[in-house]
């Protein structure tokens, strides 16, 4: 597991008193950006291989501006040309969503998606969950 | 459909040029509680009786910061005490991004989930898609 | 003055119930991109010319989720090379927050600020307030 | 000077390929209310003795996704019933912006501004600016 430290913002919260829903998938961008950058080694922002094509989000607990969360994220899935990305975000030892991104692996010369590359498969491969 | 305008934003758009992928949630919850006022007639924000349990994109086509977007919400699943919300994105004539998500019924007095009154539901059913 | 009509979104509030106060420069940034289209005849992103230098924002009174806001743009003060615009949140009838952003007119080409052009200036004039 | 690193974020740049303008009162923001933690001691969010009058932001040199960001954060004046919060955010060495922010102390039992407490008073004289 790739562990991301999350200090929630004040912002972050909504008028329920807890963190809001649409702070999930910001959180779990900004974790995979951090894992991205061990996965894919890239120059230019405009060769970044890898595009969104989904993602989900259960929300199990609330979760609070006090308190660190802790993103953790793995791989589940590796296909072809896309795989997914497996995260939790924990606070104060309680699992507080989970979610899961499809990300297509794309050709941006070619401006359509592409096998993944070698290198990039075997970055994905150690991070691959034994069952998802 | 119940239609919510969106007037996209230039601190939505990311360094890839285009609206980012976190936007969408926001503008799904936007369009939702627009029509969640005419479904459910609540007082005070303590009442509200609808928690998220689930949210699910699809990131069809890009989205831009110039061109109004148009959300299309209705209702794709009505179960006991929680039901499906189908939303989507269009923007130029062509769809940029799908939705679902999933609201669970909830009583703030006893703090747990709850069926559906018959009120919500009547409102719920004149939403309701034939083929979700 | 130029009016923009804003939609508060749920995910705009904060714990204390309210509209979270980082909120106002993103929908006095809304309004200035609805105001610069009329003021900025562009044709490529890449030339955009105006940059900002500073923002300034003062808070009069809560905003609620509950109630359409509009957002009211004025120019208080054009120079050689910048300009000063002036907003206001409305809400309800009442005054919740008014602020002031310095846009600095920039030649992408020589990526330096450059002096005001003729047309933008006159434009810009048509919306200066007498008294700022 | 009270310091807190800031993971930039990938939705936090703009179409214009740094960070947008309206991140900085977030990042600011997210500093605070780590500083504050140590200033005031409060037991529940609902007497949280704080509220924004003013906030001001100069921006100095762009910003980018890619580099931790510092904010640094001080005080740079205490008056009887509100202080100044002085803020610098920097990446690679370099000043990005600095801001300003005008808080006042609120009692919420009478709903009105109140004289700063003593020990708020002490806490903050320890992170006073000599020359703001």
């Amino acid at each position: 597991m790739f562990i991301t430290p999350i200090q929630p913002r004040f912002c972050e919260t909504d008028a329920l008193g807890h963190i809001g829903n649409t702070t999930l998938p910001i959180w779990f961008e900004a974790a995979r950006l951090q894992f991205f950058k061990e996965i894919v080694r890239y120059k230019k922002l405009e060769e970044w291989p890898l595009i969104i094509a989904r993602i989900e989000v259960d929300f199990v607990r609330q979760l609070f501006v006090d308190g660190e969360v802790e993103i953790r994220t793995a791989i589940s899935a590796i296909g072809n040309k896309s795989f997914t990305v497996y995260q939790e975000a924990w606070q104060s030892g309680q699992l507080g969503a989970k979610g899961q991104t499809v990300m297509a692996h794309f050709d941006f010369r070619t401006q359509s998606t592409s096998p993944i590359t070698d290198d990039i498969r075997a970055n994905l491969n150690k991070h691959l969950l034994a069952a998802p």
